[in-house]
């Protein structure tokens, strides 16, 4: 059973589906849940006073997704609002791996449409190169 | 080790990247693999003489993402030129599985860029219901 | 010159900048201007309780954009705020015009980034043929 | 009357319509022709030798689109097959301006879906302040 995500511990971002998250399909395109989730992540970090780009400019480094399992329950539909959650499951020198969800709101209470696992490995920006997450972002981190 | 993906019996389909496909990181963003996955397997199934819109328009059904497993190893950049293969892992009566894999061409041979096993279940159109694959379908897939 | 858009009657829709809306240039990709706009479009519709969604399958008709003319005049990039006007400058019996800006917020105040008309045409949903918008809409938005 | 776009003389990319590129309106979503006007314009430069990645990190410069004026004249759907095409309206010293359009293929001849001119200025990566283009990119463009 997916523990619920919506406790008062768990960061959640609203997200409105547009026109442009849609498909031919008549739902969000299944790739477009990656942007809401990246969006989340950054909403999460800039909770922690991590703002991405001022990061980039002052570490020279920044976060790369390494990894991502996703499954794709239920499809969202234009019009519709999300909450998207970030929790952060583990944090390493190099990487942090995070659970998040999608979820419909609705009067019978949160679907879970979305659900993924994403690691993300700490970089150098010009390089690339796998590097040492800095110590403070790690402190704010856990 | 990953097998080589560049044998003969490899659909591969190629993927110029543009501006459009890259983030602020000078990469590609990691959704966007995502996007380039979903063309090469559209282009597989129309190898096979399958046109979504046809098939949609024909059958009422259509292939819907309900699992993604995703390995992000090294980044693409602008003006790179990829190829995105696509082959059949399984297919059952309601879902198949695909792996999937972009590689970088380079003088020095491909690079594995992006590695994804993915699974598509057949849905009804208007209600989104999972459904079994038609015969004709499945048969040409297999 | 132009008016100043932040007067108190123009609507005005608040839009972050995210990775998934910059590219390799380090600011956002022209064409994501025309999301931000089809947001705020979206969310002016619905300030006035028109949901499309809704509207689409209560009259079989939608809005689609027949001519856009778009001035990039500066760059957002990457964690920028910005806000993003719709007011309309005509209603006739098939379409609509408006008038949008994209404006950062800054200390010094609102900075002009992209300004755009936009004509959108009332159309059927299944044959794409234009028609005349329902009047109950037209009444909304007038 | 607008000129027939696929003489000899004209520069056209073919761009196939996959799902990404659709909404829930069952067409290609307004802000993708702008991207594959970018494609095309892309493909123009290449054919002209000039590679934009290359060209960023030689000159430090590149360029920015500061105007579009677009006309949707009729919809594209998934897996229509599209021409976009390229031409030259004029160059000076910082900006250059292009004809493009969109058209689609079919048996009775390409059919017109978006028009557009299209506006790019030189800018340093840096800075984005604008520059003058330099004299071996406009000796080639003109």
């Amino acid at each position: 059973m997916t523990k619920s995500p919506l406790d008062n511990e768990t960061f959640s971002w609203p997200v409105r589906v547009y026109w442009e998250d849609t498909d031919a399909g008549g739902i969000v395109f299944y790739a477009n849940y990656l942007k809401f989730f990246e969006r989340s992540r950054t909403e999460w970090l800039r909770a922690k006073g991590i703002g991405q780009q001022a990061l980039k400019e002052a570490s020279g480094g920044m976060f790369v997704v390494s990894d991502a399992q996703v499954r794709f329950i239920q499809s969202a539909r234009l019009d519709d609002e999300l909450l998207v959650t970030t929790s952060l499951l583990a944090a390493g020198r190099a990487s942090m791996t995070i659970h998040q969800q999608a979820l419909r709101t609705s009067a019978a209470g949160p679907q879970l449409l979305c659900d993924a696992t994403i690691r993300a490995g700490w970089v150098k920006a010009d390089s690339l190169k796998a590097a040492r997450i800095p110590q403070n972002i790690l402190d704010t981190l856990t």
